[in-house]
């Protein structure tokens, strides 16, 4: 393999208010508890036997492979919401799915959304779900608003 | 260097329907043959003496570095499209170009352009090609489709 | 931790015109002096103690983590730019922000806007900061142009 394999997760979510979008995505990681990081996007899936944990301080500047979903907008009043879920299966031999959705709307919304994009896509492989974990974030826009949330995979 | 360095590739690709975008892009992973790993997309080398291999069944979670062109519609009867294509180089010790291409339009159209980019990048470069390589999938939308072509770099 | 932690970085731009909006990105990063690696996209944080060298010629194919902005055109005439800064933090054991822009626009104004970004991202923090570095590059569009600046991580 190229990389590590993960053993660890744990869920992140937050939104904030900033000087321009880039700046609120970057205070809703902090918000988050995964700021002052580098994060690396990937696609999707809980690695078999990988266990939750409560969210670590992650060294500053660490490379950290995170599936999440972020939405930003500058329009005013507008209702944002990011959401990730993770289908944890029965058999932990089996590795988990994670769905990322964002949108205009609010938290309740796209989070439903999400939690039944991951029932869907599990259902899809005949894979039995014991849980599904979700977080989210929702932001009122004042002029550039962000909000986060993520599925941090790590290595103890 | 931060990461190993890759030693081998594979092609892939597939399309599906699904219950959303994302859905349709998991299952496309999944008809490819490399759905439940983690997709970590990159710009688009390939590693000088990177040997060719037949699709490998890569590790459930695992992070595995791809250059992939995707494409997903909500909009039924559109025909939509991705393609990849690899410059070989006629030198082993010079790395290949890849390049990615997706839209609207027959798997036909959006194959024979990435292969026409992948040409004039390699032309670019005066750099002499072996060969051309190159995968894609087409898919005529229902309600939520996706098409996917990716080069996924592996290590042995 | 899951991949190897960054302890150096330098800083690249550069632009160019392509047979495609892809090619176009693939020239500007050869014209940076990062083409041929496969750069691996994360936000955007400099660790703590990370050192400035000048450009290094990686490894052909190498997976590379860079922040980048980029901007790519197909409107004939259109002044386009992208730029990075990172505020370097005045205590050595504290990570640098790094924040990219992109737009139609002059290379001044993107640059003046992304080096406003890194510092209010650092007030933000209340960390002090000992400088702002910045670099972008600016491209006047023909068929197909991009602009390209990045920061790059790596491990020496």
């Amino acid at each position: 393999m190229i990389f590590t394999q993960p053993t660890h997760y744990f869920i992140v979510s937050g939104h904030a208010e900033g000087y321009s979008s880039l700046n609120a995505f970057d205070q809703a990681l902090l918000e988050s508890g995964v700021g002052d990081t580098n994060l690396v996007r990937m696609s999707s899936i809980l690695p078999p036997s990988c266990q939750r944990i409560e969210r670590i301080a992650l060294p500053y500047g660490a490379l950290v492979p995170v599936a999440y979903a972020d939405m930003t907008s500058s329009v005013p009043g507008e209702v944002i919401a990011s959401a990730v879920a993770v289908g944890i299966p029965a058999d932990p031999e089996l590795p988990g799915l994670i769905m990322e959705h964002h949108g205009v709307g609010t938290l309740e919304e796209i989070e439903a959304q999400v939690r039944e994009m991951a029932v869907q896509g599990m259902a899809y492989r005949n894979r039995e779900i014991r849980e599904v974990v979700s977080i989210g974030a929702e932001h009122v826009v004042e002029k550039h608003g962000a909000a986060f949330a993520g599925i941090v995979l790590w290595k103890l």
